[in-house]
């Protein structure tokens, strides 16, 4: 069973400065805690029900080091859900060789995104795309924050999220940057090829300092009375068009 | 000044309950007061901080019945947002003639979309590409909700929001009813014209009794491994496939 000690400890990987010093990060719920035993990951610690744990194929359950049974009560003192009679996992933060640039296809940057709901779901909307690669600002939410982690319901297994200083990034980089601004070119006539898209944030939008690497600027265009939209919602909107075709 | 029986008469329009018996509902913040009081939404009261309806256009502030000065601590107390240090808006509840369903344009249909943000999101979406009617069924959220309405980002002026028994509404239209389904034809092959757009709730899709009145199952095309988007992003890239052109 899990312990009084074990609880506060696994906790306090819901705040950052302990998710920085311990490297490891919270997964809840049983879509999560599936997709994290499947990927590539380390698993530290899986903690859940009696009936949760045995419900678990054996060849996931064997992927975490340790296995620990607790009470619901235990998984919401642990974790962020409200409701939760099923599991969390404590995951290893991987290491930044993992975070490399792939530089075949479309790659996502977000400048200062830092709503977690928001960053979460626009890892979910990379992964329905396809994108392998999100490249974030140092001022873009964590993504091992645990509200990102479950708004990308298991999607971060599989997007590589890495923080760059998007200034000194884009410098070096020579593909095209697409970026969505208010007075952009019609995305619908803009030609879609490979590159970088980049995304602001809802209140500034892509700032000053990174506008000069805006190489393609695009907007969606709009028809009715809104002065724009959430920045996840323009993120699929300026993929989907990219990929229809 | 705002007394304390105003400031708890107020706050108890947050609930649905006090919402029907009372005909009315909150809009918080700056920029939800602004659009409704340029809107022909009827404002019963305006409640703000002195600094804040000093600041306010005469034009505007004068389509309230009613101006009450309040501090930051009574406006926490009254709404939702965690700060605010502007005001509140009391606004009626439109009489259903207000909501006439527009025969001509696309109109968009939401079968049990319950979370309330994302009802708000999708209210915003309808706005940006210029939809006028979401027809929704009885069991999504309400539309007077403070968090619906407060995520809708004033949009909620522009756009009629009806609900209605969904299989009786379906049954006697005789549009075209793009459903989104997983297992609908991909939506950049569809020929896509005026009609219904209807989309399901996240969870279970559009239900079993009104897939019959799906004419044209759609679906967005995935490269990746996400099983599914979040309604709102969905909601906003089926829109965007018909207004592309």
């Amino acid at each position: 069973m899990l312990s009084k000690r074990q609880s506060k400890y696994f906790k306090s990987l819901q705040l950052k400065k302990y998710r920085q010093t311990e490297g490891k990060f919270l997964v809840e719920g049983a879509k999560g805690v599936e997709e994290v035993l499947q990927s590539d990951f380390e698993v530290e610690a899986l903690i859940g029900t009696s009936a949760y744990l045995s419900s678990l194929a054996e060849n996931l359950k064997s992927k975490a080091k340790e296995t620990i049974e607790a009470k619901e009560t235990d998984l919401l003192q642990v974790g962020t859900f409200k409701s939760n009679n099923t599991g969390i996992a404590v995951v290893k933060i991987p290491g930044q060789d993992r975070n490399v640039v792939e530089e075949k296809g479309l790659i996502l940057a977000l400048d200062a995104v830092n709503d977690p709901g928001n960053l979460g779901t626009i890892i979910r909307i990379a992964d329905w795309y396809g994108i392998k690669t999100l490249v974030c600002s140092m001022d873009t939410a964590d993504v091992y924050n645990p509200k990102v982690i479950n708004s990308t319901m298991g999607s971060f297994t599989r997007v590589n999220v890495m923080y760059a200083d998007l200034k000194d990034y884009l410098s070096k980089s020579d593909k095209k940057v697409y970026g969505a601004l208010l007075e952009g070119e019609s995305i619908y006539k803009t030609d879609l090829t490979d590159g970088i898209v980049l995304m602001g944030s809802e209140s500034h939008g892509i700032s000053e300092e990174l506008r000069p690497f805006v190489t393609d600027p695009v907007k969606i265009p709009g028809r009715g009375g809104a002065e724009s939209l959430n920045v996840a919602v323009a993120t699929a909107v300026v993929l989907d068009n990219f990929f229809r075709g």
